[in-house]
């Protein structure tokens, strides 16, 4: 990487002692002059004192764009908010996007929240208000509603007054949507086809009447699925009587494909991967929760096991391969899972046959369980010398893989229609389900071989 | 979804119908009609005859647009190029943008694209011919070449002609780079503040020169990070003497960014997800390799317990434990590897210290195997009334999670070093390894117990 500009650790230090000996105009210019994402990882790692040294030095709108940066999922912004004069935090929220300020205030209770409203302009105070209402994860909670809008009958060069007008406060400029008189929207038009068009031309001609839009409440992952699908820098947002409310733009849709994937990922680890970066002690607190709700449900199999005693003490053969069967069939109930999550966030309910996703399933386990059970069947003959001993860990192995296959699969697609996130099910849990059944259908079958071994 | 467009299977019958019965122009002018991402849908889905039909009726440029849209990780490409004509193809390749051109270009060999070559424009040939050098999954092989450029001198008006001329065929003309004479990058302009600047004002006066930049041999993981953290439409690309050599887009990263997600989910997972849509046969066979090489892994773990025989047939209770201990230490490991995956796709090189990490790691092994151990040890004592066997069984525990976090972190650690990538190390893998090493410390921890049972 060649940029000049990367931010080491004497770079901050130095800041830091710019602010520190209140060299205020330098340390403006120092810090003003980075990226706004650096200045937001700076303001992060400041000391509370460095911090509240800030909040005179820089101005309301300039700590805006500071409060826009931050990520809300990795930080707690509640006690920033709380070290920041209420008079200050109204101008500085007055400057921010309404999306964005609606984010952040939601993390305020209703009296600190009035303290702020009360001194900000009455119109953003309504659409902050307003964005708030919307649930979270749908198109509504990601939009804001700083658009740039024409209507029909305008020119081009009146629309590009308009643009003109707007882009200082806009979220974005580069599309410019088209509303008739009771604020439905018509269509769109790039400021590409505009700035190729000619000046008198009618909006009318040029406007794209092919639109892509989601309804407010239309879940983020859908909307994340358009701008992967259709290419889209900006996507308009409607109520259900076709009123445009606001947009969603790509920036925000990165975010909440990158959140997305990394919740499918930690739930298929059985573990929540968010934050990296801690203490071993805040390590094994996250992780310990589910390793103990599992050890428990591992329990079950312990008991099974136990219940199985009188065969072990007859046979004590049978537990070597106790360990091979659950941990062959908890790995094919792995897979099964990651593949059924996958097709669940991938395809679209029309596409979705229960019945017929559940019988592939069931066929891919009888194809998988056979290989392997044949494999193994003849490993353990030759191995042990005793056909018996093979067909009885071979058949075990079939049916274990079939079962873990089927409920891999099944699990997901019950949570999904039930309205639960299927990607929650997790890789460990699956493992330690189909240990229980494995161990049971283990011995139910050996029961059956025993009196051959 | 409110959206109009929703294509139905009767909009597809109804295109093939027309296509079918040779009514061009409705069927040109119904097809054209969508959105572009649905007609690369029903360009895949038609037939071989209706898509030989195709090629008569759409032009190259049509269908240029159809072949930049194709996923070419989900879609073999190759036989669609076979059946065009070469002369159809150097001028659906003319019209190309050359960063895709050069994509599906390298799906044919060096005969077939001679023979395309040979009839397209000398200049987009050469442009091509550059880009398909770049290693893949780096910032040259995302790249488009087609990007718009001024000088500092300009006035904002005569920048604002050079990006009209070159709207129709630039990528984006969302950001104008600012270059010197000899083509190296000075700074960026968001058509924005070219928008919002007086016609007169110099560009050396609004120019941007805090550029944010990567170099040609960037890997895509890193070049997806500076979009993510910076909201960048487009990012440029140089040289190693920043010469400007292409810009990277935002739709492009989106598909980055799921690739490199679903990548991480199926190394987790121990099984492709790529393609979810196939038959049983076809999943089985993605299935199997993994899981029939972890079999005989297993048969490692089922062969030491063999070992350990002796120790079963004295003590049959010592079976109930084996799955309990297995699993745990399996899921222990599997948490521990995907935060460890994820650590190195998020920390920078320079935070990295591979003896603190591998501490942080034990550490954490030890606190979740004290928890995890000590729970099991008062249950089993209780269960059984045997504090001895308690001890043992809480022992190996304790012991065996400690070795499978360390496992889970160091593995892609190392991989990492070795330069592989981290993410294939999967889940089902670490819980077999861990299966094996469980086995053997709990047997030669019960070994020591067993004269107390």
């Amino acid at each position: 990487m060649n940029n000049e500009d990367v931010i080491t650790q004497d770079v901050f230090e130095n800041l830091q002692e710019l602010l520190n000996h209140n060299e205020i105009r330098a340390f403006r210019e120092a810090f003003l002059d980075h990226h706004i994402y650096d200045q937001t990882q700076f303001y992060l790692d400041f000391t509370d004192d460095e911090r509240l040294e800030l909040y005179s030095i820089l101005s309301p709108q300039e700590l805006s764009e500071i409060f826009e940066n931050i990520d809300f999922d990795a930080v707690d912004i509640k006690p920033y908010l709380q070290e920041i004069a209420p008079e200050y935090l109204s101008a500085m929220f007055d400057e921010m996007s309404s999306d964005n300020a609606a984010d952040i205030l939601t993390n305020l209770n209703k009296r600190e929240r009035r303290a702020i409203f009360s001194q900000m302009a009455p119109e953003n105070v309504t659409e902050i208000r307003n964005l708030m209402h919307y649930d979270e994860e749908t198109a509504g909670s990601l939009m804001t509603t700083e658009f740039v809008a024409v209507v029909a009958n305008q020119t081009v060069s009146s629309a590009m007054t308009v643009i003109k007008a707007t882009a200082e406060d806009a979220e974005t400029i580069y599309y410019v949507y088209v509303l008739d008189n009771d604020k439905q929207l018509l269509g769109v038009i790039s400021l590409r086809s505009l700035l190729i068009s000619h000046d008198d031309t009618l909006i009318s001609d040029i406007v794209n009447e092919h639109i892509i839009k989601v309804d407010v409440d239309e879940p983020q992952e859908r909307v994340a699925r358009y701008f992967r699908d259709y290419d889209l820098l900006a996507l308009p947002v409607v109520s259900h009587d076709n009123i445009m409310l606001g947009i969603v733009t790509v920036d925000d849709i990165i975010d909440v494909i990158d959140d997305e994937a990394q919740s499918d990922y930690s739930g298929l680890a059985g573990v929540n991967t968010d934050n990296v970066n801690q203490n071993p002690i805040q390590s094994a607190a996250k992780r310990l929760p589910w390793l103990v709700a599992l050890l428990f449900l591992g329990m079950g199999t312990a008991s099974l096991i136990d219940h199985f005693d009188g065969l072990v003490s007859k046979a004590s053969v049978l537990a070597i391969f106790i360990s091979l069967i659950t941990g062959t069939a908890g790995n094919a109930g792995t897979q099964s899972l990651a593949v059924s999550v996958r097709r669940i966030s991938i395809n679209d309910d029309a596409n979705r046959s229960f019945f017929g996703l559940i019988l592939a399933e069931i066929a891919t386990g009888l194809v998988t369980g056979a290989v392997t059970g044949l494999t193994i069947f003849i490993v353990v003959s030759l191995w042990k010398g005793n056909m018996m001993l093979g067909l009885a860990v071979g058949v075990a192995m079939f049916c274990a893989i079939t079962v873990a296959n089927l409920a891999g699969s099944l699990i997901p697609v019950a949570m999904d229609r039930l309205g639960f996130d299927p990607a929650v099910a997790s890789g460990p849990f699956i493992s330690t389900m189909s240990d229980l059944t494995s161990v049971f259908i283990y011995f139910s079958i050996a029961g059956i071989f025993i009196h051959f071994f």
